[in-house]
């Protein structure tokens, strides 16, 4: 099922953001839809990945849409039968996050404010969801998330990155090397420009693109398969 | 997978509208979140039923909740490679209903006003898709739904039914005689009390009750495979 690279359109972070705007504005999507079919497809990605024998996933979000993904994707992976824990240090007053929050409540998953330590994370997870940033992060990494991704940076556990690995430049990559060096990548909606220096498990997730949006900015999407919310590159 | 009967406890209509106002309330879920993921589910048990030889989908949609399940399996279906029509009669204002079906649009998934004469659905289609009436349904079919049934049972078509068969008393089943008989049904978060007298294929969707709602309304969920959306019963 994987295809090739070249075969792939790359997204800069500008485009990603007017696609968004488009899904959201005269396409008539709401964020709460996106939101919960973007966390799920990283559910499955993420499951495909761990299968049986890993199933302690501290899940780690940002302040913004991807960190939602996250709180959307722990949900499911609950469901699922995994035991996720979901880390998340700077909480939205959004109602949206609230109630994702509230669901991760009714289901006892763990929701810390502060990450564990490197030697913690090492002990008690087999592998870390980064739901940190997405296409819309530029500039300095802000605190606490410039020492959890420090922390993070020093575990040997498979971090799976969700759409941008955290600490990358969107369109350039792992500039000076200060981000995240992922084991896996979950593509939402279409690969950004930075994936072209990524190496490792390639996903695609987000299967709702209309034509509209695929031909007025030279998406080449591949096909899913069956009834999957992902499928690999 | 199939699970007997039996084991499974049917919920009467005024406590499916309390699960529901709880998850919409103190759990935390959004309308919009919880229709995405009840149409995807009606979605993958239609294709599931449906295979690769019933392509044709007429999706007939209500005026509440359950239409909006419908609309929502319509864009799903049309991703999964189907070729969804939707028959939605009665269009709400409300921004989330309107936002499905300008979805719709953008994929050009037709939405007629007006359902087809049986003649043409005999024709034109290969399974129907019934999301009229849902789980608050009571009293009088009212116009042009009236009608509407009337013509779908005049058809040898098969059809799916969203959660309820459209017309039966949701606690006790056809009464009269004056609801459809369809050939599938898709129960969403546990089977309604009326859904002890259907005899056709049974699915069972809405993967998502947290255990403090299972507790409380002693549902006897079984446990769904893999990923699914969707497991029979």
């Amino acid at each position: 099922m994987a295809c090739s690279l070249q075969d792939l359109a790359f997204l800069e972070a500008s485009k990603a953001a007017e696609i968004d705007e488009k899904l959201m504005g005269p396409l008539g999507f709401s964020i709460d839809q996106l939101m919960e079919l973007a966390g799920l497809s990283v559910a499955t990605a993420t499951s495909e990945y761990c299968a049986q024998n890993l199933q302690r996933i501290l899940v780690v979000c940002g302040p913004g849409n991807n960190g939602g993904d996250g709180l959307v994707a722990a949900r499911h992976l609950y469901h699922f039968g995994y035991k996720p824990v979901v880390c998340y240090p700077k909480q939205t007053a959004k109602p949206l996050y609230q109630g994702l929050v509230t669901q991760l409540a009714s289901l006892d998953v763990p929701v810390l404010q502060e990450l564990p330590s490197a030697e913690a994370i090492e002990r008690d997870f087999d592998v870390v969801v980064d739901a940190i940033f997405g296409f819309s992060f530029k500039g300095e990494i802000r605190a606490p998330f410039a020492d959890i991704i420090s922390t993070l940076k020093k575990i040997s556990k498979p971090i799976v990155s969700v759409d941008v690995p955290s600490g990358w430049d969107v369109n350039e990559g792992n500039k000076g090397g200060v981000g995240l060096e992922p084991a896996v990548l979950i593509s939402l909606t279409a690969p950004k420009l930075c994936a072209k220096h990524f190496k490792g498990h390639h996903f695609l997730g987000g299967r709702f693109v209309p034509p509209a949006i695929r031909d007025e900015f030279g998406l080449k999407l591949p096909t899913y398969p069956g009834l999957s919310r992902k499928r690999p590159l």
